[in-house]
């Protein structure tokens, strides 16, 4: 794959300066975050839907449940269209028309193809698990056969693929940078609060795992 | 219109438990975020692209460059589709297959129209900004005709939507509560941080305004 240059789908329109083919780019802000909107279209009409994922190396995981619309769409091999979006602040500039996000988003446009060996199916249930809660599958039942059955799994390789990230102030017309406004950046974080046990937690499970009190230094 | 009961397209598929149809749900939904998720075709292509929003009574109103892709292609009369997913909490079950997010979630169908007279666009842009940041619109310089000129707005109907909305504890297949794992809800929230004011913010403009200081109070 060659994540150096623009396809015609993935060639950003709107404020090219903002666009960043390289994939380094590219994986840092899929790794940060673990929710996507994937977008098909089936009989004429486009469809949109939330979902998780897991990069692993150069293919991004999908899974839900066998009976999933979606994923029953995506495994025929129509054209998908990932988008991953983190938004890091609100720009707050002196005009309305200057107000603006700081933000880092992904569009990936491609076909994926379903996972058929209960191996790689599972590797892949452990990227997207691990790609949610870092240490969470270790401590976990793992899928059994009927589960693996009862799941779909799907790849998409990561191979067309564009970001898009603004940074910094807001950028005014000059003659507004005198007026009488605050302007700068609202910074926002995604902050995992007090984890909530389970009301049925048993006795011997009362210890909050580490890497759930290590979660909240997460850089998302 | 009647959000009471789903059409064809918004029948929640999976989980059926999980839909809601009800107007107050999905406004609720709609008010507590800013950014949606777009989906249009386009030769044939599904796209998705984030964008902000803002909900007047029964309008979903959209903004842009006259330059924008995605809003000429709204503009056409193209069937969209527009998501948007608040992720409230991951939830942590002791069996990998049974873990999954709390989540608000809205998808919508239909067809934008253009807004064309200057009053209208105002009113949307002022809904738009208030979505965003309540307060900010009174205190920043309003568009100029040129750039209204510049701006396209478009308004959706929320005519066909559903909600869909998990809470609580995971839910554990009844032989798994025994084993020694803790198990619960990481809850999550978007928290703005501190306001970092623009590096070329004048002297008479230092104070923070209260919108901003309570603006982390905010049910997201």
């Amino acid at each position: 794959m060659n994540q150096d240059s623009p396809t015609r789908r993935t060639q950003v329109m709107r404020l090219p300066k903002r666009g960043d083919y390289s994939e380094a780019t590219i994986h840092s802000i899929l790794d940060a975050g673990f929710l996507c909107h994937v977008g098909f279209v089936a009989d004429g009409q486009p469809f949109v839907i939330p979902t998780s994922y897991g990069r692993s190396g150069s293919t991004l995981y999908f899974h839900g449940s066998a009976a999933s619309r979606m994923l029953r769409t995506m495994a025929s091999g129509v054209e998908v269209c990932v988008t991953v979006t983190l938004v890091d602040g609100l720009v707050l500039a002196r005009s309305a028309f200057h107000h603006s996000m700081n933000y880092r988003s992904v569009v990936l446009f491609g076909t994926a193809t379903l996972v058929e060996s209960s191996e790689e199916k599972t590797a892949a249930l452990r990227a997207i698990s691990e790609q949610i809660v870092p240490g969470r599958w270790d401590d976990v039942r793992w899928p059994t056969e009927q589960e693996l059955k009862a799941t779909k799994v799907l790849a998409l390789p990561i191979s067309e693929a564009s970001a898009k990230v603004r940074t910094g102030p807001p950028l005014d017309d000059e003659e507004d940078y005198a007026m009488k406004v605050w302007a700068g950046i609202l910074p926002f974080r995604v902050q995992p609060q007090e984890p909530l046990p389970d009301p049925r937690l048993n006795s011997e499970s009362q210890e909050i795992p580490a890497y759930l009190l290590e979660y909240a230094k997460r850089p998302v």
